[in-house]
């Protein structure tokens, strides 16, 4: 039996005649975080699979081996333990809709006469919270940023075309080297912050700057609830009391910010998966090749061992912080921002975050310091040199509100932009 | 090659020529996690062993290979990742000592004229603590409460006894099944808690007690790093804000509450261990047996996998909150105690939490309901039954200040207490 695994893609020959949960015991993996796939369909654990199957083997999702979908009783396709639950492919797309209007109701994040520009960066996150927006009738834009991240970004950018189209969804596209004169690869080498803070920063950067010169009333990123949780614990395990009070499902627009939606925070990665494969969306299941290492996958890590052990840990983590924690914290967020002098985005130093990461990444100036060196300084900083007894991950140096962003949301896959028409 | 492994205690024959690391990967074992002993000496992890040899391998402490003591340049026997240091035994024990004066400074836990119980269990935090105390030349009592569960009560409660009595230290012992007429394996078969939530409900009961009516200024716990950070995680997972704001190195004196400090809270587990084994106290190595399963293991090994990839988490996260955190938390303590009605210690119900569960346990009823069946019903919850979508661990239903702190330190291997002297 041939059997195919993602990340890295492989092939293994494997004996057949068994069901499938006895197949991934053998491969070392956990049933509920794959989606088994034979013929383009879903597999339950409890399948009995021949030696003639070819089966593909894809994060993230389980099915549910003889369970019965708990709304219409048919067999289900997937199986969510944190609701003690299992679904048929239409029940669990109707579910995460319903998820996903509730999502947009509670903060109430955008109507159905508000232009919306979803992140898009061909992931199942965002691609599927695109979809979701199309099939609830909102007025859903994409834009797509090429990062210049070699052949993942190609793909990605033809998998984010090929979506767009497909839906007659109006894309815009831009590339970050032919805009700003540097990619991410190059980045994350020449400048003083992690490649991850960088590709973040520019994400967020270039994103507020299109929705606000294209006239759109919000931007929608992917970020689903494996992401919120991850991303507090790393707040949390740092006591970061101002990226812990901006980690909020809705961000209103403010001083040249734009105002923020993360609709998918109720959903997991498990379900954004199952909902993007259920739909027939080919997205990119490649990992981004420059995150490995990340301290954000070594928190959804943890995370996913502790749900492990206790279905629902991530969602009471993060739904209970949205009630109980983040009133406590809301009065840490009291950043004062103005323009750029440089390119008139909002930040709270002289200039702003991008354009200093810029200067540096090219070897440029920022004008002339204030009253000495101090910009100078700022270009030269090095990688290391917080206060004592402090690491460095990432950039935890500066106390500004575009690195608190940049910082509270380390890994951002589904933040990008783009410009021309599909 | 003989090789002694702890917890369970166990034998393997292994082949020596080879240095204590690569024994150790062979057994799997992180070499920061033990310490490794032979003929009562520790040996560093480049140290090479005989075929001949016997060696110890003992939860929890890394030996520092072929490094040499950070203050006098000796070579050193314990190395600590989070402080990028290493120590000879002497500079240790002082490392130790400064580390207690530093966290009794800090929040004014007591002075040298104060009357202070240490809560005894036998463990190596507790006799750490107690040894630490008494060299800082403090007036330091200590309590042993026997749980009477089986050998492993006995053997702590011998251990507890020679430690006194080699020290010269006055000991109190209690067993409570003869002051209340349960042990904690009856109370985790009959009761509706959980049988660590109820053994530590009653270490905090009597402990309390004890402390008052013997006229102590303040009780001293052994709590190290490691508990506080395992404990702030599960509080901060749910977002149990009460919880949160209580747990602090000082609990002042209130209602009936005598004062309660924590004064290894800045050391981390490795270190009392060293500290226990480098100052030749005999201590219980092995584990409470009834412990196995519980969630506050867990989390200590969700903050271990994080510290092992990033050295420091731990202390960060615990002693951040405490600069940070706690603070914004500091407003949702707000319970009000009076005494129970049956016993007179502080509860906010009409009984304690401490009375109720021994009734339970007892199958006694408390006095009969105020207005109907409300008491009736009470002993007779049943072990589930809280609001939909919360998972039951310990005892989470009851708003109570004991319970309160049951929950919020639902494991206390030190919390106990003892009546007739050594």
């Amino acid at each position: 039996m041939k059997v195919r695994l993602r990340n890295p893609d492989r092939e293994v020959e494997l004996a057949g005649g068994r069901k499938v949960h006895e197949v991934l015991r053998e491969l070392g993996i956990d049933p509920d975080t794959v989606l088994v796939i034979r013929e383009r369909e879903l597999v339950t654990r409890e399948e009995r699979l021949a030696e003639a199957d070819e089966i593909e083997v894809r994060p993230v999702i389980s099915g549910g081996g003889g369970m019965k979908c708990r709304r219409c009783k048919a067999p289900a396709v997937v199986e969510l333990r944190r609701h003690n639950a299992a679904f048929c492919r239409d029940c669990f797309l109707r579910h995460v809709h319903e998820q996903v209007k509730r999502a947009i109701a509670a903060f109430d994040m955008f109507g159905t006469d508000d232009r919306i520009l979803v992140a898009v960066s061909g992931g199942k996150d965002s691609l599927g919270l695109w979809d979701v927006l199309l099939e609830l009738g909102y007025r859903a834009d994409g834009l797509y940023l090429g990062l210049g991240i070699g052949g993942y970004s190609s793909r990605s950018r033809d998998v984010v075309r090929a979506f767009a189209e497909e839906h007659g969804a109006t894309l815009f596209e831009v590339e970050l080297a032919e805009e700003y004169g540097f990619d991410v690869p190059t980045a994350g080498k020449k400048g003083s912050r992690s490649t991850c803070a960088v590709c973040g920063l520019s994400k967020r950067y270039v994103f507020n700057k299109a929705a606000r010169e294209h006239g759109y009333d919000v931007i929608a990123t992917g970020h689903n609830l494996d992401d919120e949780a991850a991303t507090l614990l790393g707040n949390t395990l740092r006591w970061q009391t101002e990226y812990i009070a901006r980690q909020f499902p809705v961000l209103p627009a403010e001083d040249g910010l734009a105002r923020k939606v993360k609709p998918l925070y109720r959903l997991s990665e498990l379900e954004t998966a199952a909902y993007a494969f259920l739909r027939g969306i080919e997205y990119v299941v490649e990992e981004c090749p420059l995150v490995a290492g990340n301290t954000q996958l070594r928190y959804k890590e943890a995370m996913n061992r502790l749900e492990a052990a206790s279905p629902g840990t991530k969602a009471q983590f993060f739904l209970n912080y949205l009630d109980r924690g983040a009133p406590l914290f809301a009065a840490q967020d009291a950043a004062r921002l103005h323009p750029c002098e440089r390119c008139g985005e909002p930040t709270t130093a002289r200039f702003c975050a991008f354009c200093r990461a810029r200067a540096q990444i090219l070897g440029e100036r920022l004008g002339e310091p204030p009253g000495g060196a101090e910009e100078g300084e700022r270009l030269a900083e090095p990688r290391g040199g917080e206060g004592a007894g402090q690491r460095r991950t990432g950039d935890r140096v500066e106390d500004e509100r575009e690195v608190v962003r940049a910082l509270s949301e380390e890994v951002l896959p589904v933040e990008i932009y783009g410009r021309s028409g599909a």
